[in-house]
């Protein structure tokens, strides 16, 4: 875990920020002899995970990492690891002993022990940072094969749990920030054709996320018979081909809807400034109209937090790590207006 | 016109004012020899109207009266007139020649010529002043009876187009400030008494004006058998009363619902404050909730302005006037927001 309770890519800075929020890369590896997951006998389970942290042991100290079983993280800062994408719902959910996650002291990098794969390890930064992502993931995947053998086949590359990943087994993907291809209805036709390329969009959280406050994770669909680096590459520059439209989207707000663009997010400011009761899905979406206000330059820089930090501190279980304590919905909603007050800038 | 633009009744400052926010009595009068307004003759009126003036004319100077013949005021100052109370929708509509309307230079005072009857005149102050206000306008009646006679009949009292007006032709009103009553659904009982009294509760501008900006203006019904004195004290006792009970009814609000309350009133200063587009509807529903919040001392005093003046100032015509020229709908969104908030308080 990090000093701050935040991780880099919510409070560090990066390239083209003002429409990629984050940029993460991730590795499914699988461990030879061992069985996938789905069928793996408990006593082979133990046996994986020491293995794993013996392998984190002998990495070079820089790095930072270490390795926690999820039997000994708490509900409320397993679901801090979900909230800050360090781990997936599916693998904190009824934590058995020998599952774990990897994380690093800035929490940029972190590898989930027996999710669908025996190691999912990934790198998240903040802004456009594809190919720096992608050199970290590789020089840690070539670490770690110091002392563990991946499952790889010549033809059909890593082996994995499921076909999809096969190849590299790489995803990459950008966390993006769309209020105006939204608001001019020019997501659905964009997102449509990167559909086209097999390129993916999904909200936030995954699927069902349906991009609240404007957010959307863009990743490569495709992991099979194209190199890591063409895949990190095409998705980076779909990135910016999605940022460019973003920013002309942007612009044509500006141009044909400026007082009904000013109304909105000096309303989204003035409630978030002045509220005390704040649901997460009521504060995300004003802080999205806050960004876009910032982004316009409506409105002066709302924050000296960034944007994915302000979000972040809106989540529930952030929130009450924050608070130090468990609290209930209603006691979340109060302090969540108080947290972001605390952070705004009053004009 | 008073040279500020606005009326001694917002601007001043009363008894009371916490939840009166204005007294107003009003006399009907109609003068012997000629046929009540609705079967008048034109020649008549003609008459009649300069009787008005000539009478206006000998009344000592200190008075201030000036009298405003209805062709001669443009559509948006007959319309500011309504606004201010000055006069009737009903007086205003179609001008015809003979039709004035008399005010001094507080806009403390109107008589409306040619109303529903010949003469309509009514002294409006802030707070809870009724007293005061029947004192006012009885002088006025004995200074304009030195020149005019009214229609008066031993049994029946002062003679009036309608019979509902017999006997005190008076009128007296309070306008109230009752967000408290509405919130905790205590109005309807309150209202229902009330009615039982033979008191009339409306919104702000009359039958159909629902209680914008939770403001209602409550006024005596029955004006034969009882004197002006008994009517006008009888009134302000029911006042008092109703004030009395809004102020439990917030005191309740406190108590029971703190944070809902100091959630509700922080979202209406916030977005009086940084909105760029305000209709006519949502200003005094949120000026209304404001003004409870400070009531509340949730908010501190959040204007120099008291709640009437900034009410009064988010009014279309009143909002055109300051502004100097016509505005089209959008226009005034725009520029009530902008008034508004150079008379807000920031904290």
């Amino acid at each position: 875990m990090s000093d701050s309770g935040l991780s880099l890519w919510m409070t560090g800075t990066g390239p083209d920020q003002d429409v990629v929020l984050a940029s993460r890369v991730r590795l499914a590896r699988n461990i030879q002899g061992y069985s996938f997951p789905n069928s793996l006998p408990a006593e082979q389970g133990e046996k994986l995970t020491a293995a794993v942290e013996d392998a984190i042991g002998h990495i070079e100290p820089s790095w930072n990492l270490s390795l926690s079983r999820l039997t000994d993280v708490s509900a409320l800062d397993r679901q801090v690891l979900v909230e800050k994408h360090l781990a997936s719902p599916l693998l904190v959910a009824d934590p058995i002993r020998f599952e774990g996650v990897v994380t690093d002291d800035r929490e940029s990098i972190s590898i989930m022990v027996l999710e669908e794969d025996h190691l999912r390890m990934q790198v998240l930064l903040p802004g456009l940072q594809l190919d720096e992502a992608w050199g970290v993931v590789n020089r840690l995947d070539d670490s770690l094969e110091n002392r563990l053998t991946w499952a790889f086949d010549k033809k059909l590359g890593y082996l994995t749990t499921y076909p999809t990943n096969l190849g590299t087994a790489m995803r990459a993907s950008v966390m993006m920030h769309l209020p105006a291809l939204v608001l001019t209805r020019q997501a659905g036709p964009v997102f449509g054709a990167l559909a086209q390329m097999g390129v993916v969009v999904r909200g936030l959280y995954g699927e069902g996320s349906e991009g609240e406050g404007h957010i959307f994770q863009i990743s490569n669909q495709v992991s099979l018979g194209r190199s890591e680096e063409e895949l990190v590459h095409g998705l980076s520059m779909v990135a910016q081909q999605v940022a460019g439209r973003e920013r002309q989207a942007r612009e044509l707000l500006g141009r044909n809807s400026e007082s009904a663009i000013r109304d909105r997010v000096g309303r989204a400011f003035g409630i978030l400034a002045y509220a005390r009761i704040l649901t997460s899905e009521e504060a995300i979406r004003l802080l999205s109209d806050v960004k876009l206000g910032q982004d316009l330059t409506y409105l002066p820089p709302f924050s000296s937090a960034t944007f994915s930090e302000m979000v972040s501190m809106t989540r529930p279980g952030i929130l009450q790590q924050m608070a130090g304590q468990d609290l209930d919905a209603a006691q979340r909603d109060m302090l969540r207006a108080e947290v972001i007050q605390r952070h705004l800038t009053r004009t």
